[in-house]
């Protein structure tokens, strides 16, 4: 499958938490202003692991119907609701707690998402293609100038990726064959799962998203379409 | 309902054809450029007419569930098979007139679309909600310059408007209350049906939209909460 034939492609879906932005550093920094201003302690780079931790699990629990269908502004909330007892952390109102949530949707890009995109966005369509809600996506782009054709999200076709049906979804709603669609994901399992849905694949690692001490999997592999170490590289091995 | 508290608003819902685009020149352009290729002497502006005449009555065959869900794109193609019948058009090959259907992503904008959407965009949201479908919307913001935050379509919640269910699916998506979302259109039977969906409403009147011998209803009314001559007028009256 890898080095195929990807002269066809017209689109890129982007995944977005890790891939365009740099989410735990923002979380963090959105802790710190926090605890700043209601005077809290609070170890914020594990808050930040512990909130995205809980992301995966609530998914699941949507997945296998354990939840109806609720988007992950929701499930970032309930996951909050958990870890502000859990750290002890007290006398936030409900506007705090409801802003504190939306910290999700002021992540800040890495430093080449807004350029790569905007040189991508010269030769194809591109959206993003995340887990996040609709609103959470659409007030990220304008907070990092994200320059999107279009806001794609799981919750249009209320299944989670790597659920098939998103990445079809996708393409048709994009009026396009799946092999004329390319995943753009920093992770291989989504990758992984949009080329099995039948749409083309880009890796491009981000080997910051888990912070100085994770190491992440950089390395490339043969079933993958196209490698790039970034947007703007990215932009190179598309001939934009 | 008219002049009621607009400050609340945070995204504004833009109707697309006629509002935004300028389409019966469009198609008019569209025309004569395959009447040269293909040599072919057609009466243009009938054509675009009796195209975009053929949208509602097809729409209403899917609000009634003559056809099951069947996006603008398909529906386009129906009447344009009807009318190439009708007109003696022949000689187009399936590519041709796939082609030629897609006229209606590349709709030019009115002059001030572009400008003034660009600074709108600086106080809201902005998006489309229109019953184009996700491709179409998309192309036609490329093809314009169109600088949309988000693509909303009734292809999402499969109805068309004036299904009261599109204009509060669009305030769901958003993450907003019904009132803090205003739908803009050149048509008052689309803002009646926002507004009694719950939403707020401005008019900008089209005078061209129906070409030079087609006079068009531009008086305001007191049920409305903004009236504008066009986008760049619509940002002053919303103080941006």
């Amino acid at each position: 499958m890898g080095n195929s034939d990807i002269s066809q492609v017209k689109a890129l879906t982007f995944d977005v938490f890790g891939t365009v932005v740099n989410w735990r550093d923002s979380i963090i920094r959105e802790g710190v202003k926090l605890a700043k201003a209601k005077g809290l302690d609070v170890d914020w780079p594990v808050f930040a692991d512990r909130w995205r931790g809980g992301y995966g699990p609530s998914m699941e629990r949507v997945r296998t119907g354990d939840l109806p269908w609720t988007n992950i502004d929701t499930l970032h909330r309930m996951i909050l609701d958990e870890l502000l007892e859990e750290f002890g952390i007290t006398g936030l109102s409900e506007d705090e707690k409801q802003d504190f949530n939306k910290a999700w949707h002021r992540l800040d890009p890495w430093p080449d998402s807004a350029p790569g995109l905007t040189r991508l966005k010269k030769g194809y369509v591109i959206t993003t293609l995340s887990n996040g809600n609709v609103a959470l996506l659409t007030n990220m782009a304008k907070w990092g100038g994200l320059p999107w054709d279009c806001i794609l999200s799981a919750e249009l076709f209320k299944r989670y990726k790597r659920d098939p049906k998103v990445y079809q979804g996708a393409a048709k709603l994009l009026g396009l064959p799946n092999d004329q669609v390319m995943m753009v994901a920093a992770h291989k399992f989504d990758l992984k799962s949009a080329q099995e849905a039948g749409l083309r694949t880009a890796f491009v690692p981000r080997p910051g998203e888990h912070g100085p001490d994770v190491e992440i999997d950089t390395t490339n592999e043969d079933w993958l379409d196209v490698y790039a170490t970034d947007f703007n590289d990215l932009a190179v091995k598309l001939g934009v």
